[in-house]
């Protein structure tokens, strides 16, 4: 059991996150790397060297994932795979993904200055991508490895200066046969240390969150369609306002998400209104709606009550509601085992803990549909990702790199 | 007292409306007529010679008000005036505004060829602009004629292009001292018939409005801040989501408008949404407020209740909120007398006759506000206008202008 003090990890872990948020560094301190841009090869060669002075045996696959091996005493179990993304948001902060990269490495790093091998193999990834920030299409790391993406599907994809994924690719360096096959099946597991990007932690002052499942995702855009007419000259009870109908679905919509499950969330984050004009009655009013919960059943009952909402407004009010679902990622599990034993590992040790659900999306839960999978999170202060001001503080990201370590002994030691 | 049929009324008024639209028909068969354009002009100078070949002296003003005077056999007694607006909002109707001045000169000539000469000068005017489609600038005909517009105004004001409005009215042949100075002080009332532009008359099953108010417009920008937050990590709870408060608050100012008073319209016309993306908890929303009422006090009191939900708002969901307030017309009384007199003839004839309150602004609203005047008002098939399907059917165009043929007669012989 690894109990001995790293008091020279904590300053590592800065040195490092700093070392990689300099490739992509933006003006006010946030970080853009996009998938296959200079800095991201940067970014990922300097990873490269670091696997290697560490004793990791690095190598990238065709996609440009990037691997440090730490190879096993027993070369015939499957393989742990550990670690998180690269690339970044446009301006966003420099612990998403990049934090859960150094984090696996500095815990198989002082795993084996300890220990020694392994007994299994551990393979600490770097992600080539996540956030589909450059190109309309997100977990291509992950999505390649567990065959949900395949090298291929980069033909036909682009970025928004019509430069095809293939081409970035291959500019870059990598592309079909020029490194190892992305798709594996030696993995017995992933286990992937993420900042929370919410504020749940935080408020409730605890430093590790157990991740039990990784929410399901429903996007849908409403239309409301009532008639446009003169604001002066329409009296009250003669109008069909598409945007009185709308402010009171919303208002139903939201009341009853906040009563349905304390874990259930909804946003209408876009609102278009036509004409939008101060003056005259808006006809139609375009809204959209992103609902989430770890359990597709309260998912489903919420969208019954929607439909009822809308069938009494219709009724009521004389409006047309349509309703266009655009989006439908369902809940994934993390492993019960992997989480259940991070759980008692870090309560052991003392660290305040809890287990909680993750409402944004994670390269865990591509793996986590795939192989058993644990996700664990640190603080994010206020709150903030995706945002220069994203930060965690250094005990913080000093205790998750301890639980992981604890996680990762008990996994292949 | 003018009882005789005038069987080919029908026919000319038609007849007329359909020439005037000529000059800036759109291709959807609605009319394009701005403030001194080339159609414009044309329009006026088609007047210009119907005035002439009805017997009526034509004359312009500096700005381009057209008038078309029958002498009265008392020149020393102030002059009648009776009349519309010629210009258009883009692609508007072929009945607002046009209508009124083709019917006061068919009520004139009519009254002439049965009556001959009046006791008291009546003029009728085609009134250069009241759209403020083309410039900035609303009421820019009716303001100059009683003073509150100066024609040197016009420097000051641009079109969407550039061009001032003295350019453009000097290039059409207007300007300080080329016709007769516009600002009168001879006018001992006004008269003006127009289409109604709602649809109160229609469902009302009526055919012709005596206008008692135009109502006063208060216009506002209100801004409520909340904080913006991630869609996914951010619990319920620990929300504050600018459009939840919005929608809360809309809801409580329709429906408070709704019972306030019947004649009481509030409408909320343009929104903006900030960030404006789906999955990010809007941080600010900011929306219009347009209320309308013929009472200021009944407007007051609105504000005022407004006022208190935004502070139990605040309070309550701890958001921030703004009121900019950005336009604020009082609301213009008719005269009494001339409306009373005006539902009498009417009565007589055996129209079907309400009074009623406009929702919309006229210039009898700036005549109104400096001497007796009376607005009549006739049905808006479905209440639309501003649009190329704008339209009053013949049976109703005709009755208007025999109402305003017995509101003239009594005022001018």
């Amino acid at each position: 059991m690894p109990t001995q003090k790293h008091a020279s990890t904590n300053q590592l872990i800065t040195t490092y996150i700093d070392q990689l948020a300099s490739f992509g560094l933006t003006k006010d301190g946030g970080v853009t790397r996009l998938l296959y841009s200079p800095v991201w090869m940067q970014a990922q060669q300097m990873l490269f060297q670091l696997f290697e002075q560490k004793g990791l045996t690095p190598f990238f696959d065709d996609v440009g994932n990037l691997y440090g091996r730490a190879i096993g005493r027993v070369e015939s179990e499957p393989v742990i795979l550990t670690g998180s993304h690269i690339d970044t948001v446009d301006n966003g902060g420099k612990y998403d993904g990049a934090y859960g990269v150094i984090a696996s490495l500095l815990a198989v790093t002082q795993l084996m200055n300890e220990f020694g091998q392994p007994k299994k193999t551990i393979d600490v990834v770097s992600l080539c991508e996540e956030e589909g920030s450059r190109f309309p299409l997100t977990f291509w790391g992950s999505g390649n490895i567990t065959g949900i993406h395949k090298p291929f599907d980069a033909a036909l994809i682009k970025d928004s200066s019509g430069i095809t994924m293939k081409e970035a690719m291959e500019q870059t360096g990598f592309g079909l046969g020029r490194h190892q096959e992305a798709l594996r099946n030696d993995l017995s597991c992933f286990v992937e240390l993420h900042i929370e990007q919410g504020s749940v932690l935080e408020n409730a002052k605890e430093s590790l969150g157990i991740v039990k499942s990784i929410v399901g995702q429903r996007r849908y855009t409403i239309t409301v369609t009532g008639e446009s007419n003169h604001a002066g000259t329409t009296p009250m009870y003669q109008r069909k306002d598409a945007m009185d109908s709308t402010t009171a679905l919303i208002q139903r919509l939201l009341n009853s998400a906040k009563k349905l499950d304390p874990h259930f969330v909804a946003t209408i984050g876009k609102m278009s209104v036509f004409p939008n004009t101060p003056n005259v009655i808006p006809g139609e009013v375009r809204f959209t709606l992103d609902i989430r919960h770890h359990q597709s059943e309260v998912l489903d009952r919420f969208y019954e009550s929607m439909e009822h909402f809308f069938s009494e407004t219709r009724f009521n009010d004389g409006v047309g509601i349509a309703i266009n679902q655009w989006a439908n990622v369902a809940p994934v599990d993390m492993s019960d085992s992997l989480a259940e034993n991070a759980y008692l590992l870090a309560q052991r040790t003392g660290y305040p803990t809890r287990y909680m659900y993750s409402g944004a999306g994670h390269d865990a839960q591509v793996f986590g549909a795939a192989i058993p999978t644990c996700l664990l999170f640190v603080p994010s202060i206020n709150g903030i990702s995706h945002s220069p001001l994203e930060y965690t503080n250094e005990e913080d990201l000093q205790i998750g790199v301890s639980a992981l370590r604890e996680v990762l002994y008990q996994l292949a030691y």
